[in-house]
């Protein structure tokens, strides 16, 4: 089995790189939504990032891969107490997947030989304390999308049918790609991803090269490429872990909601879902950034990322929704010093 | 488990926490209605009041929270008579929920296994003597709808499927958000609705401020901000619970009666449920009040909430409907006092 | 258990309420179409109607109310020959109905247990010899309005699926309501009701208040309520007894029936199904009257419910089908005496 | 259980009674399309000449009404010999009738107890020797009718599904009644169809007070009406007897054979189906006039009903198909003599 | 059982009576495709032309009719080894059949009472050396005619399904009948049908005579018809049987081949499976008509009925296909000698 | 059983078999898209080449067709150790085959028999080590197109249903046949195959003739015309496994991804699939032909094929794809030297 192509090793898409480090160090800021072109490596960024975090502790056989047997949840009926170590959980959802199999099911071989009505868990129990990654997001039904938001939003997964009434833990950080020539989402899903980023082809020719090249020497000199690139792989993980440490103590004075809440005003944004999501997302930037305190030079930074699909369509404005965020952002934050 | 967000602490909303406390006081004013943007908070509300609201006793394995073993329905085949504290049921239901899991089904386990015909109580059995929260109300079918105002109104489930032939009570406050702007309701079915509310996001900026800073303190400091708001929530429930008492007494002479038809002729809205629901709305905000009679400005001022979603649509008349309820009101009852 | 609003009680709706009457005289006459908004009484009406009819005798444990043994169903193999008086029952069709529950089924139950087919009756069963109320008829499927309008008619229901060949007696009365505005029923369905009314919310202030007034006392003061309408209703219920046994008497000559026929030919109205309701019509309302012979001012009387549904649209008359009935019967019959 | 209507106590309706009897007298004329406005006696007409022809007799547990038990199919495995007396089968086609119960289907009971694959004849069995009438055949899905066409033609249901393959006699004569005004049958099936008729209400005053008065008597004074009208059916069942005898030595020359081919040349009518059933239909009348040969006078008077239904649309003539016929009939075989 | 009406007896139709012949003489051919009116006798011909020929002998008890019990499937798991002679199969695909029914299925029977994961056969097995007949091919879902074009072309039907992995040998002439007006084949389809033949009613007076006369004598003296034509129908079969002997040695030189690659060329037909089935159909001409070699007048006889349903649409070209492969064949074989 | 068609045998049509051959010596060039008439001998090429390969060592009852017994996936439970020798699987997807059959499924047979939950292994199982053939790709559903890509890239097929969670190696070529007149891919699949193809019906009168009489003498010479063309096959088959063995030694210096990266960025083709494809396309053609190392004149070469499917639509170039990729490639890499 081979590791995932490394996580520093991707040429340039910067911003869909700090989006996926945020949400690894808060995975409360939300979902986020990956616009773009086919082959850009969107797959492959979120397979490298869950590479590099640090494993995480389970009991073996617990279904939601709980750190501890009072944890695991009723239904699974667990006695061992073994603890394993294993990689982030990383789950995709698979073309044509159920609802049956996302969210668990009646256990049909229970119910037609012990006539037991038990549970099997679903893709949701599996993706506990990981990632979970959906292609063309924009091409599952909007009750599933609905459905996975939900969940992600309340990190726990609730059954109710087939006479099943389960709940089970189910925090993850639900990564979906999309096409935005292949059909849209609802503003009512977008609002509830908590970033956006759009990645596109590198238009100049060097990076190009340089991306195939690392992609070619990835397959065909696979042990080389990888030791290349474990210190640099190493020294993000190490930084990620210390920001989840230092969210907490994170001060987050009075101008620095006043200016979320200005640009969220400013920008149109239904609801406060912005408000909340620019301020944990600058949160997490100065946790990463190893700064004391939450500045506006945070909020800047973050902004296109946790604002950009929360505007409404404005008819009159020709723009595209980064150039009007970005515009915003310098009217009401002023230029960066 | 945490509990909801305080109710007391809800920012601003009014007219939103007015409904909910009104159907708390008389649930047969009917089901709430709540329109507006996401992220305004409509499913923390109803959540909140239901925990703000006191216990009930129930006896421990009914299915519909019976207070006492007799009033328990025969096919539940009980025999504890153990009664139990339970907080009031707020029973949502998930996207994707089948019409077997609303209403109660066949349990095919024990079809399976004995070859008995019992009935697997739905969600609507769960919710008796508590709330029913539907997030869009507007995205589920019209049937579903239809059949969930039903049950409301008359207080029981009867179930008539699979040659089952139940019934049970299922007393309960509907309580439904939508988004106007993704589908709107049949007029059958908002005349069903006993109050309407529209919620929108602040727009002013220190009310944002403050509504991102109590969700933060929330997160970020839980125990110390649900201190801080328990005797705000104490006081309201006590109010509640008396103004329930008061209900049955409360005096409501002619001239209320007339000043409820002669607006409902003024706003031209169909059949006599408006009336009803502005009489019933009135009396009970007279009873939270602890006034002895309904007057004028009771139902002055519960006007917008029970006729705002049963005008008849006027193309001529471009004012929103809260603005022709005004109008009509003003012409009617005259100015206030 | 309450007993339904009385049917004395109701205030004005003076045709709905003839309408009812009619058809409990004599069930040949056919179902009752009531258009109108809703919250105008329509459930109200029919099951005050059914409450204030005399009960009837029918045997404990038959499925169709059969009044003697001799008259059960081969099929529901019923032993016991216990009599019981019962009152006069209403089904309603719930929203979602299946067709295996209007009609009937196969029971699973024993087909599972005992690997015997047996028939499970539906609600077409339990409809024997009363009324079955369809709110909304206009939303169901057509082919289910035909199978209840077939049914009503010929007083059987004939069972041909899943290897189950059952008729068994479903004698009832079929009331439909519907709202004019939510979508029509085809012509070819309209012309197999017996009797149409229209319902509009009263429009004037003091009718309106007297509504809310006994609504509301009915609701705060049921005991007394009840007591004081008790006689009204004995009363009523006394006449429909009396004219049920005058209608196979009751003479109608020659002039009767060219009225009827020059009436329908006039409006143009397809088939023959129009004279022969308008002459079971007119022969009830003489029999509920105490007359000796049906006379001209009994088809003028109840020509409108009688026709109103049968008119072909005449797309260069605006006029509503009542004033058209109006003012062929004016032409017919000449003005009344 | 009352007898239907008499046959002969039918009021008008000329057209409808020959072509009953006609295909009574020959069933291979084929099925019979009647046309026209609800309530004007279509069901009742067939039910009338089903009850008038003599009683069959069959073997009494045969589910395919076979005379005698070397006729019976194979799979029906019996054993009794008894021959009972019947009256002609008469089978309607429920709406919602599934294709299961038409062409008879694998029997769930026996397949779930035995283990056996048996099959559970449907109604194509139940009407062989008889009829089988379909109310609104413009209703049913177009290869239902299809496949009932094409039964009634073989006159052998051919079932092969769910791993049965079974073959069983089911002669028959199909009668659809249809609204030409609720969607018309492909010109395909139209062709399939022996005969068509079209019926109206009577425009004339007395023939609609002599239908109604028929009626009312038929329902008032059940006994007097049925013994009134016996003699005349038991006359016409006894010269439609005699007619089937008459049938196989009824002459037919060249000329008349030509007469047919002209006709269905000149009206352009496709295929040769016109022709043969113009030639059967002529002589089943000659059999029921009592003549010793076909002559153009049988040919003129079968010609419209036998041929109305074969024409193209022809968008440059606005006659009705009717007219269209008798004129050509005219022009083709000269006026009558 | 009465026989088939005889192939010779068939009044005119030759092309469509030639098409039949080459195809059972060379059933590498492929299929024919019958456009056509309905009730011009095209399903009559096909079961005509299998009652004509040879009967074949095959294993008793062979589901899929094997000449002998090692040529039949596995999994028949046959032990019987007696040899019966039978009819030529013709199998009708019924209206409504299902796929299961067509390619075979899993043996419910068996999977429930043994637990057996068995095949039952479906047509396409019966149909193993015989003719497949399709009514209205057009009318059919365009998958289960290419399926049926599969099969028939590969001469083996595989069934991967329901965890079967079963082939078994299903060489059958198919023969689809359709009516242009309905409904067209995709040009798909088409092109891969054998022979093409237009079939319509005769427009001459005495063919229609004698083509009523003989249906008609058919009926009416069955015994008599069917000796007249016995010698005609033993004549052709002898001949189409001495056809298939010669097949393998009938010469074909280059000129052949570049006749029938010019005239595709110079239709523009696409692909060159044009090519093939002119060149074998031509062969099976010479065949039938006793030739040594093939030659260009064989080609040019058969160049309509191979050609025809492969030309692309010309808008241009007002003229039928038939007229334009007719002026083609002229212009690159010239006018017949 | 006989063979397929000799590889060597085609006529003409030398970009199909470029890029059939280059991806037989690196599957990971991905699938080949092959777009033109049919009757062009798609199919024929696919099986004639799955026949000239080298057979496969593989393990007897391995569902997967692993090479030793240590590779069998877990679930399969073998317990043989026989190694086996077999042609290189060609996989057929028939048309209608479900989803089940393609991914595998639940083994019902073993469900209800042992009440176990065993997987039944579907045709991707099958494929692996070899070729997975879809005929008229673009009428396949596009999920099932997805899925296809999806396993076709990664090796690996992931089961997730019905409480199976399954994977196992299915390593193969993906071949699409598909005509563009019938329906086009979605960009996003077509981007997703590696080389794609057109192919037509040859023009010159002579090469069809060619065609013809190779085709006409493999059937009627079976054994004459593969001896004949057995050692160009057997030369084909040497030079396909030698490149293999060069092709991880084969140099592409930094000029040669520069020409890939150019021609791509010129071409505004989407993502970096189209460079990756380029280079490897290059790489096996330079193996193939014994080259050293991989030059521009292979990257000319193999561009048509690698690029032509992933342009976008240029609304004001009507030129095809074949002439723009030309006209590409001759402004960056120059003529030809």
């Amino acid at each position: 089995m081979t590791q995932p192509f490394p996580f520093s090793a991707i040429v340039g898409q910067e911003e869909m790189k700090q989006a996926m480090i945020l949400t690894a160090i808060d995975p409360g800021i939300g979902g986020v939504l990956v616009f773009g072109d086919r082959g850009t490596g969107k797959s492959t960024a979120v397979r490298a990032l869950a590479a590099l975090l640090p494993p995480i502790h389970a009991v073996a056989s617990c279904p939601v891969n709980s750190p501890s047997l009072d944890q695991c949840p009723d239904w699974a009926h667990l006695t061992s107490t073994e603890i394993v170590t294993r990689p982030t959980p990383v789950v995709d959802l698979p073309l044509g997947v159920t609802e049956d199999r996302v969210v668990g099911a009646l256990d049909i071989e229970k119910a037609l030989t012990n006539g037991e009505k038990a549970f099997e868990p679903g893709l949701l129990a599996r993706a506990n304390r990981g990632y979970l990654y959906i292609d063309e997001v924009n091409l599952l039904e909007d009750h599933i999308v609905d459905l996975l938001l939900d969940v992600a939003q309340s990190g726990e997964n609730v059954v109710e049918r087939e006479g099943l009434s389960i709940r089970h833990p189910a925090r993850f950080v639900l990564v979906g790609s999309g096409n935005p020539e292949e059909g849209e989402l609802r503003p009512q899903l977008l609002d509830r991803f908590g970033l956006s980023v759009e990645v596109t082809s590198p238009k100049d020719i060097d990076t190009r090269i340089e991306v195939i090249r690392r992609r070619d020497t990835y397959e065909m000199d696979y042990e080389g490429f990888m030791e290349k690139w474990r210190p640099a792989d190493a020294e993000l993980r190490d930084r990620i872990v210390a920001a989840r440490g230092h969210l907490k103590t994170m001060a987050s004075d009075e101008s620095v909601l006043r200016d979320c809440a200005e640009l969220c005003l400013a920008l149109g944004s239904d609801g406060l879902r912005g408000e909340l999501t620019l301020l944990k997302a600058s949160r997490a930037l100065a946790a990463f950034e190893g700064a004391d305190a939450v500045t506006r030079a945070h909020v800047r930074q973050v902004a296109p990322s946790a604002l950009r699909h929360r505007l409404r369509r404005d008819p009159l404005d020709e723009a595209g929704s980064t150039t009007r965020v970005g515009r915003v952002v310098e009217e009401v934050l002023g230029e960066p010093a």
